[in-house]
């Protein structure tokens, strides 16, 4: 089984990529909504959090547990392979990254949350992928609560796009990571307003390629597959945005982590 | 002893009314950081997190507890009452509810997050007080990012006020709650689009009001007045909206409220 795990509704982009391609895949799904956002949070608040979600998802059965959340894969990987040192972790920076330096001779651009971009992750692991790329950062808070509201393409989400864009398109950057699972839902505002020579590099599909190539043995689809969403706190819009973004009717579980 | 609670730093400008008017009283404050925020969470966990909150600026010395968390208040006054029956409580709606009752004939307008307007409790109490009233509710999700970012005169937010509001403004209400902590930094935004004649009803204020009214003997003031203010978690961000919110330099403490 794989698992997956994000703070909130956002590592959803993830299994929408997931059951894109492997609709009869095994897989458990944590949301930890009771206490979202991690992107604003401390690294050691973050570092827990994710080992505590992590023990969800192993005690479920996940072999492979792909962190679906920018800010626990740049905060908390090293915690949880340190932690559970038996089970495989896949973040979603490495994956985009790769793919942004394959499609890049000289800079790369990077948005993403406050703390994902304060954590400088990105150009880690970038420079040490190729050390002459220039990468260029900038935090984009308003698109997480944008895309919560469901403002996909709103003249107030246009707008917000050019402020924070601006500086990255006229860098030149030959690829633009989206650096928070919230941010596929804007690909396409986003495409328009870089141009076309620009590759914007979902980091959703990316993980999910990598996640294939890494446990392909976990990938065996039936018709009778278990496919768990699970959130620690639920609420009628969450639910309803769950079920818009993965096209299906689901069927959300509510958990509890913390009194265990 | 004052205590004050918010799931994060919008309670903080009941903190700034209080000093305004009692700059040498002794307070508690504690923003639960690292689980905010409460708009979007079930009652259940709300309520849970509300005793926490509590326990801790009632260990600290408080006699008085202001819930300055428009969340909390409308979902956990009863479960903090029963909690602890030996201390007041005091929640930011019931002061201005009484306000807005005060200053309005025909219709009262309430713009809250998804949560506090999802619970009617507006509605409830202003009913109670004048069943002759209308009240006209409105969701503002938005209002809370773009606080948090500072965008207090910015074109986005004048824009989302617009949005947001225009529907209460074509109902003529007489009065218009901000029903959301966080909120009195629009205030003056809201009350240029809604005109003179709309008298806007800022909860930090009320509540400040009220709580002296209730325990007098806790407002005396002194040079070397207890004021805490602590988070369950901090940040860089968080620390320096602190100051620039309270306009002084202030010693945020971080405590874990979970680990007990």
């Amino acid at each position: 089984m794989i698992g997956l795990f994000d703070s909130g509704v956002g590592g959803l982009t993830v299994v929408r990529e997931l059951l894109k391609k492997y609709p009869g895949v095994d897989f458990v799904y944590l949301g930890d909504t009771a206490r979202y956002p991690y992107g604003n949070k401390s690294e050691e608040t973050v570092e827990r959090y994710a080992v505590e979600d992590a023990k969800f998802v192993i005690e479920k059965g996940a072999k492979l547990v792909i962190v679906a959340c920018n800010t626990a894969s740049s905060l908390a990987m090293d915690a949880l392979r340190e932690k559970y040192p038996d089970t495989a972790f896949l973040g979603v920076i490495q994956p985009a990254a790769e793919l942004a330096v394959a499609e890049s001779k000289v800079s790369i651009g990077v948005a993403g949350t406050r703390a994902t971009v304060g954590s400088g992750v990105y150009e880690d692991v970038i420079r040490e992928l190729n050390p002459k790329l220039k990468v260029y950062q900038k935090a984009c808070p308003l698109f997480v609560p944008l895309v919560e509201e469901g403002m996909f393409k709103d003249q107030m989400t246009k707008m917000m796009v050019r402020r924070y864009l601006m500086s990255l398109r006229q860098k030149n950057v030959e690829s633009l990571i989206l650096g928070c699972t919230h941010y596929p839902f804007l690909q396409s505002l986003i495409q328009r307003f870089m141009g076309k020579k620009v590759k914007v590099i979902n980091s959703a599909e990316a993980v999910v390629d990598k996640a294939k190539e890494l446990k392909p043995e976990l990938f065996k689809q039936s018709e009778s597959a278990k496919q768990v969403i699970a959130f620690t706190d639920t609420s009628p819009h969450l639910d309803s945005l769950a079920s818009k973004w993965l096209k299906r009717d689901i069927r959300v579980e509510k958990v509890s982590i913390l009194d265990k």
